[in-house]
């Protein structure tokens, strides 16, 4: 495709996109094709000779539109949601036109340079600890996601844990991880991945709120000292997925550096709640974390996949994955005076990723950021109000942020049946938890282009769906 | 950025890349700013207002560009390349507009069953075992890279040698894995993240061609046994990093059948040679494998990051790797009907990145990537046969394909002046490995855009800066 193929070709992918998003609001939410559908529609087996890109587009609306589950639609309350906007995705449509792979600072001095610097600018816009700076022992990163960041935390805290002899010899089988029951489930994941074993992860009760229990968390680390065990790293979570929980951040840190353990604070949906000074009370304690991420690509509007990962001493992860082979060695990183991000986590290629968050903070501005956030939050409050006001339902857990736990008061079938009629109707998307074993809708505020209308026009549904039910 | 900006915003993007591509070739390869140049020419701080599109697109020209490597020019022979093409570039544009999370086959359909058919429509493209196929027990799914492509291999390997047990009871220090001394960093650095401890990855030497020496493979794995280890999982490599040697994997994968051991093969690079049969005798032996990787990011025309990864058991990798909780748990999921691509990767969520590659094999068809093959194999050839008919120069190994490893006959040091001295002029980028303990220059011809003329004027260079030197 040569140049002036590409300005045409990419025109019209641009105008498709913006049709897309104009027609979004009125597409049934959650794709309605059945398993196999899509695929059957489709050719099995590889085209013999190139076909034209009209053609190709095409196929797009008519053939793969149909399975798609619209995430950026203003009806999407499902999951935690990974919102966009423009500037994110011109952002990373450049990322794609550089291609550069940035797994040294000399193979594309600005891919390094460029996330080092948003990176520290998020310290500041989201009143994080300034040892997460890269101009101290610290420094941010961008990582895929945040499976992905807390294995990385995981890996450094055994290593610091062992003097760095598990790298050398592997695990023995000793070393303990900590989370609540509400943490994310790539903690086990990643818990299973670094060679402990998922009898090694202590499961730590939570409290009404659905907080972690840190008296709990105290003597659990006690106890399994005096087993001769090795106690290596606590997870605690801002905004945990099933409720948007709050583990208590400053009690566990007062934990974890009492007994040495390594301190990881997963944020990934409610970090970018920071934004705004009246939200951050949220992370008081964090700075007794010695890592910490959260996910611009769930509530700040960059276009999966982004995950901003920080540690306070940037050497502990480092030496943890770093392997210098001689084809990859340079001028630059033998000077010592960059940064070679790819010790910092699993893959050794890197795309240009801080390209469409800088596009993003420079687009919205900090104030314009935080007014998407407060919006959000403002909404699913109202939400939660209606909830609260309603005679048939209640609400499951506290609602600190954006998200809603709540439950029709008919038990668990009914609930599970308005759920299953909703996101069928194609009017909105909504998801579900189990929280004190029931049944529980989640209703998440934060997609980008979701305004006051589609709120109270969901509260509606949900309503109208529940007489239907009665 | 409402859609109609976004039309305006969009089309300036791509007219900006198309620009960029349409001068690429006269830039200087390797960017040529110091340390710090690129972070000292932007704010310290994050604007608090927003700011105009336009303005962050012209700092891209001026701030960014000047920091840029250009991995995209025809004059790049470094490393091993990550080119891309117009049908990707739009590919993966169209995936950041739909903006997708594809951790489940209901959070978009499309998302999961594109991925399985191309994964598909690959197996027959390479001429790849018909186990790997998804209508049997194996199948196939993208990740970022070919480093977590192996650790997943390694995981399900570690799994499979302990009945399971390693997951739940961690790493006892008894796992061993091999790999020659021409495996990618990235096996010694999965096997310290698995827990197996860099103790346990036996080197295994090579021959006069850098492959793999199968008998010492058998030996090391007979006395590990004798020891009371437990060889679990050995790497095969299908053109290695430092000199595209080509291990010998029916060998190989018979000694691993024997012996009861999980055969990874990693064709990161070369893999992509396969679609022409010529190449194919290359992965004899693939059908003794239980897993496979290449990344089409590399040699096959879609940008940053695509890799590919088969198994032949896929039941071994998503007990590996499952993890459900509640929040997940979904109708299609309880049928059994569906894949959930979560389980096959470290990451839980994942982009729509199926796309770009459907488009970049509907574009060319696989006529048309075997003719670009082809003629950067063959450039590559008649690079090796300039290099052997100059005194000067001597092959450094066999290039049996895009690679050419050769040297100056005037030593180390003089190798090294050679290549810092092409690099800084701009003219064309190549980097180096060590083989047999000496300097050696690497020369890879897979760029997109590569012609005769970019190979015969980075010969030419060559032969310039050589006489002045001498």
């Amino acid at each position: 495709m040569t140049p002036d193929e590409f300005r045409r070709h990419g025109k019209s992918v641009v105008d498709w996109i913006a049709d897309y998003y104009e027609k979004i609001e009125a597409l049934p939410v959650v794709s309605r094709v059945s398993p196999g559908d899509i695929r059957a529609s489709l050719p099995e087996r590889p085209p013999l000779q190139g076909e034209p890109f009209e053609k190709i587009l095409e196929d797009v609306g008519n053939l793969i539109l149909p399975g798609i589950t619209h995430w950026q639609s203003p009806n999407f309350f499902a999951f935690f949601p990974a919102n966009a906007s423009g500037p994110a995705i011109l952002g990373d449509l450049l990322s794609s036109g550089f291609g550069v792979q940035g797994m040294l600072w000399m193979t594309s001095p600005a891919c390094t340079e460029l996330e080092t610097l948003v990176l520290d600018w998020l310290v500041e816009m989201l009143g994080l600890p300034e040892k997460f700076r890269s101009s101290g022992d610290g420094g941010g990163v961008i990582q895929d996601t945040a499976s992905s960041a807390s294995l990385c935390a995981l890996l450094a805290a055994r290593e610091r844990a062992t003097q760095f002899v598990s790298n050398e010899k592997g695990c023995d089988g000793k070393l303990v991880a900590y989370a609540s029951s509400q943490a994310h489930s790539s903690i086990e994941k990643g818990v299973k991945i670094a060679g402990l074993g998922k009898q090694n992860l202590r499961v730590i009760a939570v409290d009404r709120n659905f907080a972690m229990r840190p008296g709990d968390l105290a003597r659990a680390i006690d106890n399994d000292r005096r087993e001769g065990l090795v106690p290596c790293f606590v997870c605690a979570t801002v905004g945990t997925t099933s409720s948007n929980a709050m583990d208590p951040l400053a009690e566990i840190g007062r934990i974890c550096r009492e007994k040495g353990v390594w301190f990881h604070v997963d944020a990934a949906m409610s970090g970018t709640a920071a934004i705004c000074p009246e939200f951050r009370h949220f992370q008081d304690g964090l700075e007794l974390a010695d890592s910490y991420c959260f996910n611009p690509h769930k509530w700040m509007f960059t276009n999966f996949d982004c995950d901003c990962f920080y540690v306070a001493d940037r050497n502990a992860l480092i030496r943890t994955l770093s392997i210098l082979p001689e084809y990859l060695l340079n001028e630059a990183t033998k000077s010592g005076a960059v940064v070679d991000y790819r010790d910092w986590h699993i893959p050794l290629g890197r795309r240009f990723r801080s390209l469409k968050l800088w596009f993003v903070i420079r687009h919205y501005g900090v104030e314009g950021l935080r007014h998407h956030v407060r919006r959000h939050v403002a909404l699913a409050q109202e939400f939660a109000s209606w909830v609260s006001e309603d005679d048939r339902f209640e609400l499951a857990a506290p609602a600190p942020l954006n998200l809603v736990c709540f439950r029709h008061r008919g038990g668990d079938a009914r609930n599970e049946e308005l759920m299953d009629r909703l996101n069928k109707s194609g009017d909105l998307y909504l998801t579900h938890t189990k929280l004190d074993d029931r049944f529980t809708l989640r209703f998440c505020v934060a997609q980008t282009a979701t305004e006051e209308m589609h709120v109270r026009r969901a509260w509606e549904r949900i309503q109208e769906e529940t007489e239907k039910l009665a």
